[in-house]
């Protein structure tokens, strides 16, 4: 069952392992968000692209929540010392990869091309497609004016409050053939529990994308997101202050209403229960389950769930 | 009192250490050959320049006679899951010098500008100089053909015969302006005890730097070379048998030989004392003395000797 899956960082990684789990090789096609995306030290880094390379093929660390396992600083200590910026800490493992990502940028490769070589190389048995070859960047608008995304994200720890979000380049930007592809293939869509604003939000705001979902969706192709927020809360990250500060309720409900016009179905935490109704309200249909994904099993779990339930009708 | 240096990799630089100590702070300038420079994973490597920063520095590995001490490979190794060519080992203090180079270079930074920066920001009290900013890259044609000088050199081991050099981009090289200031404030030029052919051969095949070189010596400001061949045999490399295969000497004869032509001074190890007068008949003054800079002390009295002989007429 060819699935197309929608993913920001750590909690639209470990939805996508567990349907890499949960699927035969080669049926889940994962597309992030790269408005994230930031040239640190004349390289290319990728931060949701990355975690879930990571998070598939084995690497990402659990434990810190961001990175891969068994990480060394060496290369960040030294650059430190040549009077390079540090405050975007990158791991020695961590740094491989943008430099064999930048050697093959600078041979000439799409974003696209470069990514899907070092997924093979690395023998991940899914696809992690960038949302677009053209670059993106998520900016927030704080009282402090606006800010690089990393910048507010990493460097102010998230502090300021944001008013407004944009995402410098998004009107040059299309979806890759590899994503028109993925979409027309695919027989699930699923959208993770990613921030629904600066995650999930660039990937529909490239132009061209949402006519992607909607065609899929008139080939009777179920589009079934599962909400980020538990309990009012963002499991990790600033969505839940987010969602409130740009005037949206901080809510599985909040994030439902956002998607309620092109997803057909709703999976919520069961803590949340209590949301359903005001959530069926919206013409979708929901699923309650644990959403919080423990451990590798606990993502199978979750992602069979979502498949199960998007599938029968 | 002013010097500049001419140095390729680790005999040259290890002169210049001893320059270094011998001298105020910011009296020298080292003016390291490029020729051998090549992008590896992207990024611009430069090992003479390098060999002489981390000499320069106190990082440089005496005893495996190339890169900085305390040097980890976790980055190599992960290129080489990503399916990057690893012949060419790198460690990750290495890495940083190159990302941070790059880093520069992106920003719009000539080499010059960008590689002052990595020795400011190291506190190295001395200035190395690319010979140009100009892109130039050494080959040598062995029986397989044209090699790129890494190719033959670390690759392949220096085993092919070298039967002729070419600096690839040098007609369009310039010394830069940085180059020609140093030489005009020089008081003595010395040149390293490096490979003649590939490391202070480019050097002087920049078009205009012999130039820079006989106008000091018009100003009477002396030039000093010191053999790298001490007893027919290269001290590290393969300059004793690319000498023989050019059809020249291997001896510091044959490096003076050489030289002859635009410079004043000559010096020569005590082993090969008994080519003193041979060497006298080209033209040259000439000092006997230990050439063999076995630890930092041997390197700063080589310095010591040479200038004092250069400046002693």
């Amino acid at each position: 069952m060819t699935v197309v899956a929608l993913a920001g960082g750590t909690g639209g990684a470990k939805l996508a392992h567990g349907l890499q789990l949960a699927l035969p090789p080669g049926e889940l096609t994962v597309v992030v968000n790269t408005g994230d995306d930031t040239e640190r030290h004349g390289l290319l880094v990728m931060p949701d692209h990355d975690a879930v390379l990571y998070m598939l093929d084995g690497r990402f660390d659990d434990e810190r929540g961001w990175g891969i396992a068994d990480e060394s600083w060496t290369v960040m200590d030294e650059l430190e010392r040549y009077g390079e910026e540090a405050w975007f800490r990158l791991g020695d493992r961590d740094f491989a990869t943008h430099i064999a990502r930048g050697a093959r940028l600078r041979s000439g490769f799409t974003v696209t091309r470069a990514v899907l070589e070092l997924q093979a190389a690395r023998g991940v048995p899914s696809a992690i497609l960038p949302m677009t070859d053209v670059p993106v960047r998520t900016q927030v608008r704080t009282d402090d004016g606006w800010l690089g995304f990393q910048e507010y994200f990493v460097h102010r720890h998230q502090a300021p409050e944001v008013r407004e979000v944009r995402f410098a380049g998004i009107e040059s930007a299309r979806p890759s053939e590899r994503v028109a592809a993925a979409f027309a293939a695919a027989r699930v869509v699923v959208i993770g529990p990613s921030n629904p604003i600066v995650s999930i939000g660039p990937i529909l705001a490239v132009p061209g994308m949402l006519d992607l979902v909607d065609a899929a969706r008139t080939r009777g192709v179920p589009v079934v997101a599962v909400s980020g927020i538990v309990g009012g809360k963002a499991l990790k990250g600033p969505a839940d202050r987010m969602l409130v500060s740009l005037g949206l309720e901080s809510s599985a409900r909040g994030v439902a209403e956002r998607y309620a016009s092109w997803i057909d179905d709703f999976v919520l935490d069961t803590v949340d229960r209590a949301l359903e109704p005001r959530i069926r309200a919206l013409g979708l249909r929901t699923l309650v389950t644990d959403t919080i994904m423990a451990d590798h099993a606990g993502r199978e779990r979750l992602a069979r769930a979502v498949l199960a339930f998007a599938t029968t009708r």
